[in-house]
Order: C-alpha cells, then structure tokens, then sequence
C-alpha cells in the first residue's frame, strides 16, 4: 500500500431501507470501521443509512466523495428491483451503466451459462470504468470508481471480500488506543479528564464511556492517537490522576 | 398524540467518536426506529453517525431540522469534557447554553445537595427554552428544543426515556408489513418481484434480503405500506408467484 503522511478519511454509506426501519440490524459500520483503522490508517469520519431511493443515493454519493478520501458503501448490489447502488451511482458520475466484462465472465463461470439468469446478470452491470472488487465466498464483485468502493450489505460476505480493498487504499497513520475500566461514575472524574484532554489537545483523542456490567457501572477511558510517546506519556498522566482519587478498576475484558 | 395525514419523516444523528471508531457497536438506530414506527408512524428516512465535534454538530443538526420533521439524537449530553451535545445545539440555534431549572431540581434532588457537584450540574445545562425529556433510570434528563429531541446513548437509558417522547411528536400513519421467508436465492425470483413492484409502485414497497440460516440460504420478501387492503393484496399476489415457482417456505422465526 502506498502511504500518505497526512490523515485519510472515510465515510460510509449504508443503502438499504431494512436498516433504516430498524428491521436489520447494521453490522458493517463497526467491523469496517476496525479493519479500515487497524489495516489501513483509515479513520472513518461520518456514516449515513439513507434509503433505496436513486436520488438520495445521487445526493450522498456525491457530497460525500468530495467531503472525503473515500467512500464505502454497502447494499443494493443484488440481483432484484431494490438493488440500485450501481445504476444510482452511474448516474451521479454521469457515466455509462454497463456489463463488465470481467464481472459477466466470472459470473457466468461461477452459474454456468444454462443458469445465468437476467437476475444474475445484472450483478454484472455497473458504471463504465469500474475496477472490480473480488469476492470470494459468492462469486459477485463489488466495484471501485473514482474513491467510492462499493460492497454488498451481507455482513458475512462483506467482510470475506474485505481484504480485497486493500490494493485501492493509501495508508494513513494508524490510530492506537488504550483503555482503562474504571469502577466509578463519570461525574467523580470530570474536572480531572478535561484537564488533562486540554493538556493533550490535538495530541491524544480523550473518550470517556459509561457502562454497566455484572450489576455495577463503570467508565471507560479511551486514549486515542496515532502518536506512540504521546498515548504513552497520557496514560501515565490517566494513571495518576485514578491513583490520587482511589479508583479502583475493572478487569481487562 | 395530535395526528398527521401526511407523512412524518425524522433523522437520527448518532453522535460519538466510540461510534464511528467501531468500537462500540449502535444499538439505537433499530430501537428507535421500530419505536417511532409501531407507536407513532413516524418513518426514519436517513441517519447520520458524526463525531464529538462542535462544528460538525451545528452543521448536521442545521441541515437535518430543515430537512425532516424531527431529529433524535444521541449521545453526548453526559457529565464530561466530549459531552458537546447541548452547548453545540445552543450555539446552532443561536440561544443561550444555561442551567435549565427543572433539571436542575431533579439532579440536586437525585443526587443530594452535597453529591451535586460540578459535572453532575453539567447534565442541568442545556439550550435556553428547551422542554425536558424526563429519565426515569438515572434523572439526568433529555431536552427538546424546536424540531430536535436529544437523548443519551446508554441504550438501556435511552430505552427508560422513550416513553416520554410522545407528547412531545404528531403521529402519522403507521406503517404495517408482513414477510415471507423462501427457500430460494433472489436471481431465482427477481423478475417477477419486479413487475410486482412495478404493479404496487407508490403503494406497497417491497423489499428482498438475502440471508443464512443453518447453513441454508434463503430470502425474506417484506411488503411495507401504511394501507392494510393493499398490503393484503400484494401478499396474495407474492403468494401466487411463489406457488407457481414451486418455493418452499422457511418457517417464521
């Protein structure tokens, strides 16, 4: 992979009204988000769920591919009448929405020409000048054009295809965390974490997260930079601070 | 609930870094978006995820009021240094960021006068004029201010809070659906699911998803609409095409 020295952004677009209606639960934005971090340098930077409306799909894609270095999308890019990411974003790039050749030839390989249907024929339709993006557990790519790389919305099958990106990719300096669990409430440690965010202002990304487990709340306290010294020289500094006001921790999970 | 004859349309902005990050993985988008559906026929036509930035708040809270008729968000209105929810949306909407009475009064009561300190006051300070959504599992209260409702993202917190949402929205026509599980693939059924949209187009929206089950694939057809005649007579139609295609059925989970 190629690297840049300054950050690289994303932004996910989820299309599909099964998610918007609360019906399926999104599983990709996390699991993107992680791989695109740890693997790439990649922060993902905003995500939006819109639904199978061509114009919406226009919209966003748009504004979205010059808000950031790239965009992932997820669904639409079956077979049936609701699957319109590939027309939709043809349209938006005002170019030809076409068979890939190389798409046609792997499908019709995969079905064999006796059941290549019109269905899965159209999985080989996309926008002229699309590169393709492999899939190895059912045969249909997902496509790149321009900095918009397009994946199917099956969690299972996204992410068989997901090392298949990379080839697409420039990477960013990679974001490392830590983390403590603290047995306490937010409200006890407030004053002391906006100190110390100040004080590591645009070094250290300082998250603070309430939780319960098992019955009791706690807090997490997540450090995040792409600056090793800095992640370290925090922690200490989070370290003292849980040392001077007796907080006791959780376990690791 | 006052009703609509209209549609009602709303956006949820999932504020927080934890999110984007993957990190944590939302819970809220599908509770809140089933809630509003079944109790209000509120529909949840985008959802935005965005970071704890000021910034990027003002901006999306701005461009999602104008565009639906309410917004929810979550996330960020807790005793910490990246708790910005409440001052952004005051500096939005161009009104003061002050202590709200009532809120006030509710966490001085919760807490007693001597816990009260200044992170637990913190929750109290909201947009001059907003309406308190109340928290019956830890008292820090929600607040509604024009168009836009604001709720924690502790999903189990949220959820205690929901309830309260409703004198506060206009109830619009809900929208009933009904599914059917095949054992197909979609290639095998698209052109037909096709015409039938094509026959139902503005009337019911018909949707098709892959999935695996016990190391079966299959696919759920769901019917979505608002008109219980229409949604009747599509299923009847859908039930047509699959006894003519020789489909068997999964059973309902």
């Amino acid at each position: 992979m190629k690297k840049a020295k300054k950050k690289v952004k994303a932004a996910i677009l989820i299309i599909g009204n099964e998610v918007l209606s609360g019906r399926t639960q999104d599983l990709n934005v996390s699991f993107i988000s992680n791989w695109l971090n740890i693997n790439c340098g990649i922060s993902v930077a905003e995500v939006r769920i819109i639904p199978d409306i061509e114009k919406k799909i226009i919209y966003n894609v748009l504004e979205l591919s010059r808000k950031f270095n790239y965009i992932f999308t997820t669904g639409g890019i079956g077979p049936t009448h609701d699957d319109i990411t590939a027309l939709s974003i043809s349209k938006a790039f005002k170019v030809k929405y076409e068979f890939n050749k190389e798409a046609y030839s792997i499908l019709e390989k995969y079905y064999g020409k006796k059941n290549f249907n019109n269905g899965r024929k159209k999985m080989a339709k996309m926008p002229k000048g699309s590169s393709l993006i492999y899939n190895p557990s059912s045969a249909a790519p997902g496509f790149k054009i321009k900095n918009v790389l397009c994946l199917p919305g099956v969690p299972s099958i996204l992410k068989s295809m997901i090392g298949n990106l990379k080839k697409y990719l420039v990477k960013g300096p990679v974001t490392i965390s830590d983390s403590v669990n603290l047995q306490t409430v937010e409200s006890y440690i407030s004053l002391e974490l906006e100190k110390l965010q100040n004080e590591y202002l645009k070094k250290v990304d300082i998250g603070s997260y309430p939780f319960f487990r098992l019955g009791k709340v706690g807090v997490s306290v997540v450090l995040r930079t792409s600056n090793k010294i800095q992640l370290k020289s925090c922690l200490k500094k989070l370290n003292k601070i849980i040392k001077n006001k007796k907080i006791k921790l959780f376990k690791k999970s």
